[in-house]
């Protein structure tokens, strides 16, 4: 891994002039993934660990003594004894420096009062923009374990018919939940990327719906939402189905996605707004007779997190650029009926995109 | 679920006379556990949700208009069209309050950044301390949810010999890890509780090594660490093997832990410090001949969070009352042969303790 590319790349997207960069891990689920993105840290649990980044590509390390370090490295590190030994260690490192860059968005407003008391006349300043324009753009390695990722959720994807058809009249959200996850993880993936979603029926109308003990019903929607870890680089799709025959109107509308999403495909190249892009999708929906049911944005980037930073939606003017990856998800979602959705994750190339997580 | 009882609770705690409370998630995973301690919130995502608690236990609740209530609620809802929304519902909902009660703990910077620019004028307090201290002290609703997860992890432990024996040849730490997690989720967790751990041979002397794709040999300690996660409260049990004939020293190395453990669960009652449970605990280890080899504190608060609040650790004054719930989990770690930890979860009981993870 190209560390040093890496924190080169940040400290040419920081705007003020910052001595220095802090990225620290509160306890869990507090971790800020940028310091995973400066370390290449992976096993390991590593909260409260903290690394200073310095401009010519220097990096100090302080891990807790539970935590271990498996492999050569070119960073220095510091081992902690205790909790109590952070001060000191932010004092060593820190003091002296001026104008310090801090990630807003990783960091618990806590552990900000713990550096700024420790260092009270330095500016703490917050770099956590320069820090999501650097993550959007993915290298080599990155790719390379997205893509590892993307494999694992399209392989499971491909199984959803036969987890459905084994479970038959037993199905419920949360037993085909149980094998999705269970499946994600025998393919290869550390843990699922986020809490798989699957939804029946009317619930599928509810976007963001997790999941319970609903049973199958002929003529229902499935939707499934779910994505693997891979040494913490993620991956996201979403599959829709009916139990049964569709109706007219379950078919229309997922035709109406499946084109739409086609559509957002087709459009997604280098220079292209990420406003456009969503734009393009929800027209063409919105000429359909599901006009207003498309009611998220159009995809998020996906990296170390699952939403890393700026989205294909409204407002946003960002312009898409080589190597940056993206969820395309469209979806019309009725109450009362349910929902359809269906993701998929694409690299964008100079001329098109190459899509990362179809017909694997 | 008693919402008012827990806030009156929240605010009896607060030394400050703050005005009125605000709990605000920002994007996954940096969700506040207070704010569904006070919201009793559950299925959904809850991104950028927040909730505005008033002394008198009157609550606002904002959630994106991509969640969904699904039960009818005392509290007041307002649905959030887009994250811009946030802005004016932070000042609609807390403009005039003088001191607002914030969870630094729980709150990212970012979030912190966003409240005082929308209210410039307020005094924003950290009352994190406040919120952990009455999260310490379980009510019933709590401890049933506990006692499920607790259940759930039990079921599993005690499934452990016969996913090795089932593996035989073929286990290595990740397949086994995989077991694991299915028999969690297949025994009613939503999801693990945190990222199991699976350790084998000179791996289980690191205490936060997660697992990789060591394979498993005779003669080797087998450590693994895991929980449930069931509506959103957590177990976390351990518990260690030797894979074959077990060395002489293996056996003391375990038997020490075994009576530690032991001597910690006779020792806790109504009154007792947590730094005199894990000195107690930690001077049975250190009179052996593995002095020295406890590394970590003896445990840790559980709730909706896995590290919920103080420890049983060296310098924690506080003192142990009815319906707090700890790991109690001593341990002894060899570099280069391996280590023993043993962890059960436990209530506090007036007269001592209520083992929540044995024997189930």
């Amino acid at each position: 891994m190209d560390r040093k590319n890496r924190i080169r790349r940040i400290f040419d997207n920081i705007e003020s002039d910052v001595d220095v960069l802090v990225l620290k891990n509160d306890i869990q689920p507090y971790f800020d993934r940028s310091f995973f993105y400066v370390t290449g840290l992976n096993k390991g649990i590593f909260e409260n660990a903290m690394a200073v980044v310095y401009p010519d590509g220097k990096t100090d390390v302080a891990i807790s003594k539970l935590d271990a370090i498996t492999k050569d490295s070119d960073m220095t590190m510091h081992t902690l004894e205790n909790k109590k030994d952070l001060s000191s260690i932010i004092k060593k490192l820190l003091h002296g420096y001026k104008k310090i860059g801090i990630n807003s968005r990783g960091l618990t407003h806590h552990d900000y009062m713990l550096i700024k008391k420790n260092l009270p006349s330095a500016e703490l300043v917050d770099v956590s923009t320069a820090l999501l324009k650097t993550r959007m753009i993915k290298d080599k390695e990155e790719i390379k374990l997205i893509k590892e990722a993307c494999r694992i959720a399209s392989t499971v994807a491909e199984r959803l018919p036969d987890i459905i058809s084994q479970q038959g009249s037993n199905a419920s959200e949360h037993n085909v939940n149980v094998e999705i996850d269970y499946l994600l993880k025998k393919n290869g993936a550390d843990h699922p990327a986020f809490e798989t979603i699957v939804a029946f029926g009317s619930n599928s109308a509810v976007p963001h719906y997790i999941g319970g003990n609903t049973r199958l019903k002929k003529g229902d929607f499935m939707l499934f939402d779910f994505g693997a870890a891979f040494e913490r680089y993620v991956s996201d799709v979403s599959r829709t189905f009916v139990y049964g025959k569709a109706s007219t109107k379950q078919k229309k509308m997922y035709e109406t996605v499946h084109e739409a999403q086609e559509i957002g495909f087709d459009c997604m190249k280098e220079g292209v707004t990420c406003e456009e892009v969503h734009r393009t999708v929800k027209k063409h929906i919105d000429k359909s007779e599901f006009k207003d049911r498309f009611i998220h944005s159009t995809g998020h980037t996906l990296g170390l997190a699952v939403h890393d930073g700026g989205g294909l939606a409204e407002g946003n003017k960002d312009v898409l650029a080589e190597n940056m990856i993206f969820t395309v998800e469209p979806g019309i979602y009725l109450p009362g009926l349910g929902g359809v959705r269906i993701e998929d994750d694409v690299l964008v190339k100079k001329n098109g995109v190459e899509i990362l997580t179809k017909n694997v």
